[in-house]
């Protein structure tokens, strides 16, 4: 008899969903993570005075149903992202205030950007979200970049620069990196681009009141000792009947697993026998975005004073977007700049330090001279993080989903995949990590029954 | 003080001939191989009556002197691949012989594929060999697949497809896979496309008496008992003066690490410390191409003597590319059909019998009723390849040159990378693979000294 119905690999919000999930319907689990902590690309830091500070995905947002009745469940608050004031836009080497969603920009830049989004909003809800690979144009679509698109598209080269910057916003990857097709499939996955883009209304609505790791933290509190740290799965035997699951604390052997690391570090899992050819070539083709938080903590939010929402664009880098990541109620001001795609890239080498002389100096182009002085500089460079290999999330390149898709959800015996990659509502977001392990959990429960 | 100064991590060509190079210039070495055999992405199988025939890599050809070189001091002659007589093209349903590279097909359809040939043959030479990324196009030819360029600059659309075939042909990858800037650099890097696709004059002119693994085992014996097969490489520690290598079954310690396995395999070894953010993320993005070799073993090569080459291009798969395989002298016939690309990708999971099956159709359509029945039928899937990942070597998708290109041959620490993807000359080849290896023993000699 096996040791547990099921292994799970990875404590991130996927991997503690489906272990939820799973134990509720009666089934035994383990839960082996690699990290001496749970969360995967969900993090709660401390600044030295011990706020709290999300280092990994933070944001939640309407439309993401299933993470706000998670929220609910284990008696997690959300408060809305501070957004009362004036955004400010650095563009072309001028600094301006504008109230709302719409930077103020020339008027034939927002014309060009306003026409771009109207198409892709249109084309986006034709890529089937189960099947992207099944959208009319999905040859067409998938065999060229979003930056090829855009530049057929798109006019004039400053609507062509905010479109790029919106999109690396989203994907910490480049126009130029990405899929078109893949792109369309992301974009309806998330419910268009102003609910990406967006705070009010869109995905950057509402935090978690403590740091959204405390929902990885809360999930794993209620599965106990099942769920084991720092213990990366090293190997995956299948036999006839049951899996033999070897970490790097303890071997165990399970009807099935649920793997839910990121598709790129699958490969770090050795399976015996070797995983089918189009699985073992797709995990070679996904490969993680980059992106460095940095976050400057002061005495108090002085840009609120000033009537300023903290919210930043700018055509400079590396910090191209900013927002107020204070926490909730009185307290210090936190400045969170994103530096994504190539800048982060460039930046990949360079220390710590450098990165946050970098980043204040970007803060201080938008906030003036006050920002360049915060009390503390927290850098969090998710590049470097040995157990995401990047964030947000995977992102697929031209010919990948055309040719590979079939392979993201199918599972390989009784080896079952999850993970916000694979979800097909909220990819790439946390609420699609829920959604998967959900989704994956009801799927094993029925091949066990 | 250390085991050896070198631990060279895979015995294909690149790591014998860099453990070759680093013996001869006095250092210790020991090569970890994972498989139980040499040669990597190079190797002879032999039919039931003993004929060698080559599964993997197999051609040389003009300009491709390291190989050459080594070919003649390890005492290893070659043949020129069977090319008398006519070559077959089916196209559109038509069947037609014609004499020389250059099939008989519609003018028109001849005329576009010529043009598209000029304007990619004008363009791959602005390509820098030691750093693509500083073409001054590299931006614009990095943020595009070949496929946008086939699609903007080619017509009729018989030309496209002749092109997308002979992309295919190259990469086992598709057009819409591969970044416009990459193709160019492999093309520059091959001496151009009559080089890469030709047989006469081209890179498939010739072949090894004995198959082409010989140059590995010959390389092998000579290196001794330093070789160590199945004994795939777990983990690399980097300490202050010298690495720790574990490996299956052995563990050592060396000054210096060459690591030649394909970049996305790579992977599977636990670099402690991590490797720094660029080249983890680097490797995720260097996927492996997708080919199935198809052989087919008759009593005689009975298409000689109807005057045919054996050579067919079709527009119809799984096997749109064949050749003549036969081994040298009198003896049997081989036909070898090549499944590539999206044609590999289709039949991954498809049992070898069926794969067999719709390659014979394919050797009948071209060279008549005779061809479906052989007395033997090998089917090798590069993709199944455990230790390769795929075949013949890993492309570059949009966007991975511009970011991350520098990370592909700088040292981290004490380790160096090498194999034919590293290669600047000859990058995919066997060629390359020996060159990589070479260059790779110049600099890690040099660091030692």
């Amino acid at each position: 008899m096996a040791d547990v119905d099921v292994a799970v690999v990875g404590a991130g919000l996927a991997g503690l969903m489906a272990a939820r999930a799973l134990s509720a319907s009666g089934a035994s689990v383990r839960v082996l993570e690699a990290r001496d902590r749970v969360g995967g690309r969900v993090l709660n830091g401390t600044t030295s005075d011990g706020t709290v500070v999300e280092l990994g995905g933070q944001w939640i947002g309407p439309g993401q149903d299933r993470i706000e009745a998670l929220a609910a469940e284990l008696g997690l608050e959300t408060f809305p992202t501070y957004n009362e004031g004036d955004n400010v836009v650095s563009y072309a080497g001028r600094l301006r205030r504008y109230r709302g969603a719409i930077p103020k920009l020339p008027p034939h830049v927002l014309a060009g950007v306003g026409a771009a989004q109207l198409l892709l909003d249109r084309m986006a809800p034709k890529v089937p979200l189960e099947a992207p690979w099944e959208a009319a144009k999905a040859r067409d679509w998938d065999g060229q970049t979003l930056e090829t698109w855009i530049r057929r598209h798109v006019w004039p080269e400053g609507a062509r620069h905010m479109l790029r910057l919106g999109v690396s916003s989203v994907f910490a990857a480049e126009a130029a990196d990405l899929s078109l097709l893949h792109f369309l499939f992301y974009s309806h996955s998330g419910g268009l681009l102003d609910s990406l883009f967006n705070v009010a209304g869109g995905a950057q609505e509402r935090r978690f009141v403590g740091g959204s790791q405390r929902l990885a933290l809360a999930m794993a509190d209620a599965l106990g000792s099942c769920v084991v740290l720092g213990s990366p799965v090293l190997s995956i035997t299948q036999g006839r009947d049951e899996l033999k699951v070897v970490s790097r604390r303890e071997s165990l052997s399970a009807r099935a697993a649920v793997v839910t690391v990121p598709p790129a570090l699958s490969q770090r899992i050795e399976f015996d026998p070797p995983l089918p050819a189009d699985r073992a070539q797709l995990v070679q083709r996904m490969p993680m975005g980059s992106v460095i938080k940095v976050m400057a903590v002061y005495d108090s939010p002085f840009w609120r004073h000033e009537g300023l929402t903290g919210q930043s664009t700018s055509d400079t880098g590396p910090v191209r977007i900013t927002f107020d990541n204070s926490p909730p109620g009185p307290g210090p001001g936190v400045m969170l700049g994103f530096v994504e795609g190539q800048d982060a890239r460039a930046l990949a080498g360079a220390p710590e330090q450098e990165v946050g002389r970098q980043a204040l100096g970007c803060f201080a182009r938008c906030f003036g001279p006050r920002a360049a002085s915060p009390a503390e500089v927290i850098v969090q460079d998710w590049s470097k993080e040995h157990w995401s290999g990047g964030c947000y999330g995977a992102f697929l390149a031209p010919g990948v989903l055309t040719s590979f898709g079939p392979a993201l959800r199918r599972p390989c015996g009784r080896i079952h995949w999850a993970g916000t990659e694979a979800a097909t509502r909220w990819c790439g977001y946390m609420d699609g990590a829920l959604r998967s392990g959900e989704e994956v959990a009801r799927r094993v429960a029925q091949a066990l029954s």
